[in-house]
């Protein structure tokens, strides 16, 4: 079999071109050499969505974006993480061979904590277990199957870092019975700005939907942030979000013509932002006629889930097995 | 149905009669009254007990406790904890609204920081993330059937406490569907002192075990410290460990004799500790017999425990199906 590249998306917000880039695109990439696998995460997207009706919506639309962008399901094996119960069971075991201190510096715990001491609160404030442990959940998504490679962004390097700690520790007690995974760190991916020049996220409330409506995703577009240049000004493409989000989608030769615009002047941001609008809407056309036709379909989806969970669960469960057998559980 | 009534014993020692007095049998005596559920703890165990061979063995122990001291499998649902992967599930579905908080002031945690602290050490030295967990553990071990009630030594209250805790939060978000359970604290039964006079407790190393070799077990009873008064002199047998542990074994005319020695002179401590020594092997003669039979049986005890597992299973996947469906993962 071919190594294996694992890849999981938190269904707490609807795609957006930045996750396609970051992350779908480079992920489905992987397929050629890798045997992958992708998952809705579910389980962390509780963490922080107690929501039971958006949670569910936003399952569909994750699982529907992954299909619509070309994941396909015979080859891979995709699967909503709550479907795999060997999961959360392999978190408790590792939990017990994670070093709390891990936690206590891992980047999301950290980040809520410096917010809670910026306004002058208890560092812990509205920080429930599950932030907390997240990185175990996540050590267990990547470590069941014996995953070879994680593709993540330098955001997120240290998810992987605490991973191989963690499965480092437990063979340290027991021998080499997991897999310590490396990490593809995708650096010419990373940067997609959201349309206020900030990292897309939807955190940020700055993103551009892949599968919204044509309408709003012109609306989206049209809102990115520039300066109050004229067209006839020169401009720096090295400062624009605009060019940014134009060179990701408009051809080599239609790139170099809008630089030229930039560095001499005849950029117009509005026929621009026109052009860029058209352009992702050209790009994704086929991706959001499947889209809007899988979300009509939700059993189909349902289907196509549970067929990779059993995938799943039969890869998964020899790890586990070897787990529960090296620690004296069984 | 009768209410239901959980208790779980981890296996990280050798039964003893501390055990026995504030835990198995007021457990058992429930029994009558209540649907009683007992389970030997090991993903519990597994936060500090990191030797297979050692773990294995004390599973089986534990295990045989339970049944050579009274527990009936027909009538009890008496089951491993690893055993039923919906524990582990509804483990992380809770920590997702457990507050960090209530985590930071759990008893042992909190023991871990001020010995670290004493020594002048990080706070989290050698803290795993599974120790710091284990109350969300224990609240999905005592959520997962609907637990009505939970026998706890007063030391213990904080664990009930906590599930109540994380159980109305649950509730508060998604509607009444976890039953918030009720902690029996069983005052009488707690003050079982060690032979060194500290509670009993196997981190103390001052047990008396019941299901050891008859020589270990006098041997223990004979080291129960005591003063240096010689048989004639008068004693308070409220200020003796000796007396305490002889309250528990001793007939209550026998208990009424020796307390007179105690308070007019004529109480050897020697032969009175030969004579606890012995009301304690005969109190376990069947027990010890029993256990010894099922410990050269371990077949059967396996086939308990998987009976009992099934039971578990099919009792708690209708909490956790209404817990998933609650939360939108279902």
């Amino acid at each position: 079999m071919k190594p294996i590249s694992l890849t999981g998306i938190k269904p707490t917000g609807k795609p957006h071109i930045g996750n396609y880039l970051g992350m779908y695109r480079p992920a489905l990439d992987l397929m050629k050499t890798y045997q992958g696998i992708y998952f809705v995460a579910d389980y962390h997207a509780l963490t922080i969505m107690h929501d039971p009706e958006t949670l569910r919506e936003l399952v569909y639309e994750v699982a529907a974006g992954w299909l619509a962008l070309g994941l396909d399901p015979d080859e891979a094996i995709f699967f909503r993480q709550s479907d795999v119960p060997e999961i959360p069971e392999l978190t408790w075991v590792l939990s017990c061979f994670t070093s709390k201190g891990l936690l206590n510096r891992a980047h999301a715990y950290k980040a809520a904590v410096d917010e809670n001491l910026s306004l002058g609160r208890d560092p812990d404030e509205g920080v429930n277990a599950g932030l907390f442990n997240y990185p175990v959940l996540m050590a267990a998504d990547i470590l069941l199957y014996g995953s070879d490679v994680v593709p993540v962004g330098l955001d997120q390097k240290q998810h992987i870092e605490i991973t191989r700690d963690i499965a480092e520790a437990f063979n340290r007690t027991y021998g080499p019975v997991l897999k310590v995974p490396e990490g593809i760190i995708q650096e010419n991916v990373m940067k997609v700005p959201g349309i206020d020049g900030q990292k897309m996220s939807k955190s940020y409330n700055n993103t551009i939907p892949i599968f919204a409506p044509e309408k709003e995703v012109r609306k989206q577009v049209m809102r990115i942030v520039t300066d109050s240049k004229r067209p006839e000004d020169p401009k720096d493409p090295h400062d624009s979000t605009l060019f940014t989000l134009l060179s990701f989608f408009a051809s080599p030769e239609r790139l170099e013509e809008i630089r030229q615009l930039y560095v001499h002047g005849g950029a117009a941001y509005g026929d621009l932002k026109k052009e860029l609008a058209n352009l992702i809407l050209a790009h994704f056309a086929d991706a959001r006629q499947s889209f809007a036709d899988l979300m009509n379909n939700r059993g189909y989806i349902d289907d196509v889930l549970a067929q990779g969970a059993q995938k799943a669960r039969r890869m998964g469960q020899p790890y586990l097995a070897a787990v529960r057998k090296a620690t004296g559980i069984d």
